[in-house]
């Protein structure tokens, strides 16, 4: 019997140090938890979490002696953090480890999208710039105006990064923080009035469920690009492919999308847009950082000391 | 009878406002130049030269009033400077105007080879994201050691963008500059042996021929990358090749090719490797100043003034 119970897609270093760590049992999600037999639910203390399917109160309920839920990276949406509360539960998450890596990745796809480097790419492999000569030419990006949705920790990594361009700093947020001198909206859609470049780093959850509305899509206008690390769910989804359709923004960089993997087809048949997989801290380097975090924050709870990052 | 020949592949936007500015005549390559009747060629005064033909002696003396070749680009490694100069021929280019274009394909390429860009695009836009799972696991790129060869006025428009991804900045030059406490190399292979991610930024032309050599390469080693967005004759381009194929350096980022646009196909069967088009300055809004400026110091010219960026 053990006290720890890991579920999700645990790749081959994480699972072996879980177990190591823990003498964790592991299972591949929640439905498989659910499947236990009780005495062994019974025994369960700590669930280090990795994925995106929902945890609930229901889940939770399966597991008497549970005093933590460690979710493995930043965004606990998937998790029911009322629900956790209400049983006495903590929560954890992986913050600030991956900040680098998703900035970068947004970094990356915006220069990509307007540079139009897959196009280029596939412009060199396919031979054409022998037989037809130089690509076209595309968007500057450094110097414009760029707009930050949500100026938390990975709102400000982008942001200091895009400073660097030479870009023109403004930011939506629930209020106003401390920056060197960029511009702060109280409103979402005069954010994206301001800007061409608009980077959505809000936090998940039902909250920011359609944040980014159809609304701030058409304020963004013709020669707006929308780059999203954050969540599908923070994008009205339906209006941006709209918008994308018939160039009434200029186009998009996704990490995440509504449903994913299983994005929208409509993503597929357009050419203005740089799709990545959920990639966002998809490194070595920090998800072995992320699934540290993860361990650490059991193995406190385990001992009775205090959580490295407590959620609630 | 114009004062003004234009030589070489101008686009649709630069070309009326060549003829237009100056009432220039037009011709696509050095050898339509030369075929140009000789009473024609000696009303020349300025040429508006555009492409990476070489441009030398013999061609100069086909003008016998030739006093300007403005050169569209700031590299002018086409044109012989010391025939230039021993002919009383003045030579321009269009340097700055598109350092931060430039700069930022060099971010992207450097983010793009490490995160595995184009393959996990390719991962979301053939499906297997849905039917095989997360696309695996790659390179942290912010944080590393980063080394600049060449800091000109290109290699620090890099190396300040990279300061933002919290690098640690090397780099090597003929000699020491003016940084925010950077480490300064006096050898090349110096540099290599300290960094990861090697940025080549260096002037074309014989001098820094192979400058990046196959020693250079070798110090770079295992987890090296190469980011390239000068000219493809500064690094020993089938060191470099016998590297990437081996695996001896993890990958590179190239946007500039020796022999391009017929680059080597060794290329295109490698993986590890990001490949553009020489597309570093290649935006509607910097070429546009490109020809500008090339325009600006032909007038300079014409009119007896200063020329307003002299290379000689």
């Amino acid at each position: 019997m053990t006290a720890t119970l890991a579920i999700g897609p645990y790749n081959q270093s994480e699972r072996p140090a879980l177990e190591e760590s823990f003498n964790a049992h592991v299972v591949a999600d929640p439905s498989e938890a659910a499947g236990m037999d009780p005495a062994a639910r019974s025994t369960i203390k700590a669930i280090a979490y990795k994925g995106h399917l929902p945890f609930g109160g229901a889940e939770m309920d399966l597991f008497p002696n549970l005093g933590l839920v460690a979710n493995y990276g930043v965004g606990y949406d998937a998790i029911d953090v009322d629900a956790a509360n209400a049983r006495n539960i903590r929560v954890t998450n992986t913050p600030d480890v991956l900040n680098d890596d998703v900035a970068d990745l947004a970094i990356a796809m915006w220069i990509s999208q307007g540079r139009e480097m897959r196009q280029a790419e596939a412009w060199v492999r396919d031979g054409k710039w022998a037989s037809d000569g130089a690509y076209r030419l595309n968007r500057k990006v450094s110097g414009g105006k760029v707009g930050i949705m949500g100026m938390g920790r990975i709102g400000r990594d982008i942001a200091d990064r895009l400073a660097a361009f030479k870009t023109d700093v403004h930011y939506h947020a629930r209020s106003e923080k401390q920056t060197p001198g960029w511009t702060y909206h109280a409103d979402p859609v005069a954010l994206a009035n301001a800007v061409d470049f608009l980077f959505v780093a809000l936090v998940g959850g039902s909250a920011t469920e359609k944040y980014v509305s159809k609304e701030v899509i058409a304020a963004l206008g013709k020669d707006g690009v929308v780059i999203n690390i954050s969540r599908g769910s923070t994008i009205d989804e339906d209006a941006l492919l709209d918008a994308l359709e018939i160039g009434a923004i200029a186009g998009a960089g996704l990490d995440v999308f509504v449903g994913e993997p299983d994005l929208n087809p409509r993503f597929l048949a357009l050419d203005n847009v740089v799709l990545q997989p959920h990639q966002g801290s998809g490194t070595v380097e920090t998800r072995a950082a992320m699934a540290k975090l993860q361990r650490d924050n059991v193995a406190a709870h385990l001992a009775g000391g205090d959580l490295l990052t407590p959620v609630n």
